[in-house]
């Protein structure tokens, strides 16, 4: 069962035009009715006081009330983080949400990244909390048990990084994930680590700065294919190869990134997405809830808390800032 | 005329098996014995104390001693940034050196990007001082008076960066350079501004992802070209354009930073680079010393102080942290 949740009139027109009234499809999608609409450029604050009504928050609420399993959105980003922690609230013992992507890797699959905006200071404690979080997350979309987790530094060659970051990999040695040390910038392309995670500031200079580079390498691509009739025909010559390379780089197949932490799984696709790149940003949100992505994080959680011997139910020192 | 420092043996035997002792090329080289050797892995500190016949401080030190205009090496970058600190001393009311490297762009120029690496932690006023020092390095470079300064910052969407940042746009608003706000990671590529500022941390993250995706794109069109003898062919048909495309995008062009804020003009080449990218960053560190680079950061500095109302010689209170 598929919930549409936005303007009842305009939904139902554009599912009548696809859909007949019988299809079996259409038996399967239920509209729920959102007069209002959160703009793409509306403050988070604004859209979380003042629009009760809207898509975004009705479709959250589907969630709280176990009515839906997941939310998909594709609007702002920032209201659909305010709104979510607002209406879902923090899972217990976890102080931020983070905005975690699959990146595909040179070795054909994904490396997970987090996080990617959400917070731009973060604590020791958050970067454990994020690297908790991407594990359970790569074990609930990938079926990989014990991921690798990585925290992301600069070189070797030069100071090793700042205090935060050391520190959190002491938390992340001792918390019983598989941590694996530091990771550097290209490591996320690499392939040979699952989990990376870094502060949202860092996180989100290097998604924007690889779609930056990926849209020059295109246009260059373009330009020099498309110089004279010569390059124009050496283009059709290739075709099928450029195809099949702009398929694996494509960024529709990566489209949808969690917001975790969250009492509830909460996808958020790109504005622009394609319907095959909506489709794909939903089949990760179904299989995050398909897969009990929650249940593996608050597992998580409670092992790192057994580890470091505090009591039940009592927040371990290593989790808290 | 051209400094050779490094084993006086090795250099000579190397030269006269290319250059005839008659060759008036070989009449503008002049080799310095420098027996100790800083090994790539040494700790800058060991470097520093414990080599002090090393090429690297030798070639340092001719720069100071007014033998050099400027240094070029392919070592160690810690090492030559503490020896470089040691030796040259830093530029007035500039406290911390940065890593500035010109990266390609979709216009076909270059973004200056610093600091790269040799500042984890930075103070508003740090941002300040590497935005007057890419400017006045763009300038030297590439000829462009009063060039556009971005502090590097994350989306629109969501939190709007961290304090540092923002007080930093304060700092350059009022600074008299050509600030035009803030850029975010894709713009590091999209060739709208010619200074990208940020610290060392997120600047070597971009830096390293960049790198990583590109060898990543290389590696897919390798292996699709590759698949098949069909696929060998179209490669073979569409080489000329490949061709083309491989040398917009080619490491070797952008090869040279600045090690910038010191009372002399160093630059770092890429440690396993081709000859022709060796020619590439020495050609900058030509034109940065012979377009008065370290003039242009005084001035820069002197304008600042003049513009904050600051007693000539007392550093303005913006240049300070």
């Amino acid at each position: 069962m598929l919930l549409l949740v936005g303007r009842q009139a305009e939904i139902e027109s554009g599912l009548a035009s696809r859909l007949g009234a019988s299809d079996p499809l259409r038996q399967r999608l239920e509209v729920i009715d959102a007069p209002e609409v959160v703009a793409m450029d509306e403050a988070p604050a604004s859209a979380l006081r003042g629009k009760r009504r809207s898509s975004m928050r009705l479709a959250i609420e589907a969630v709280r009330d176990g009515r839906a399993d997941a939310c998909l959105s594709a609007g702002n980003t920032g209201a659909l983080m305010a709104i979510s922690r607002f209406v879902l609230r923090m899972l217990p013992d976890i102080e931020r949400p983070a905005i975690a992507f699959q990146m595909p890797n040179r070795r054909g699959g994904t490396t997970t990244m987090l996080d990617l905006g959400a917070n731009v200071d973060c604590e020791p404690a958050h970067l454990l909390q994020f690297g908790l979080m991407g594990s359970a997350l790569v074990t609930a979309l990938q079926g990989r048990e014990s991921p690798s987790v990585a925290l992301l530094n600069i070189g070797e060659e030069l100071i090793k990084g700042n205090d935060t970051v050391k520190q959190a990999g002491v938390l992340l040695r001792e918390s019983g994930l598989n941590y694996v040390g530091y990771a550097e910038g290209n490591d996320i392309y690499g392939g040979e680590v699952d989990v990376i995670v870094c502060d949202g500031f860092v996180g989100n200079v290097a998604l924007k700065t690889s779609e930056g580079l990926a849209q020059m390498m295109g246009q260059f691509i373009r330009e020099e294919f498309g110089r004279s009739l010569v390059s124009k025909l050496m283009a059709l010559a290739a075709a099928p190869v450029l195809r099949r390379f702009k398929h694996r780089v494509d960024p529709d197949r990566y489209n949808g990134a969690a917001l975790v932490g969250l009492r509830g799984v909460v996808f958020k696709s790109h504005g622009s997405a394609s319907p095959a790149a909506f489709e794909a940003a939903l089949r990760r949100a179904h299989d995050a809830a398909g897969n009990r992505l929650l249940d593996r994080i608050r597992d998580s959680l409670e092992q790192v808390r057994a580890r470091s011997g505090a009591p039940d139910g009592s927040a371990a020192v290593a989790l808290s800032p």
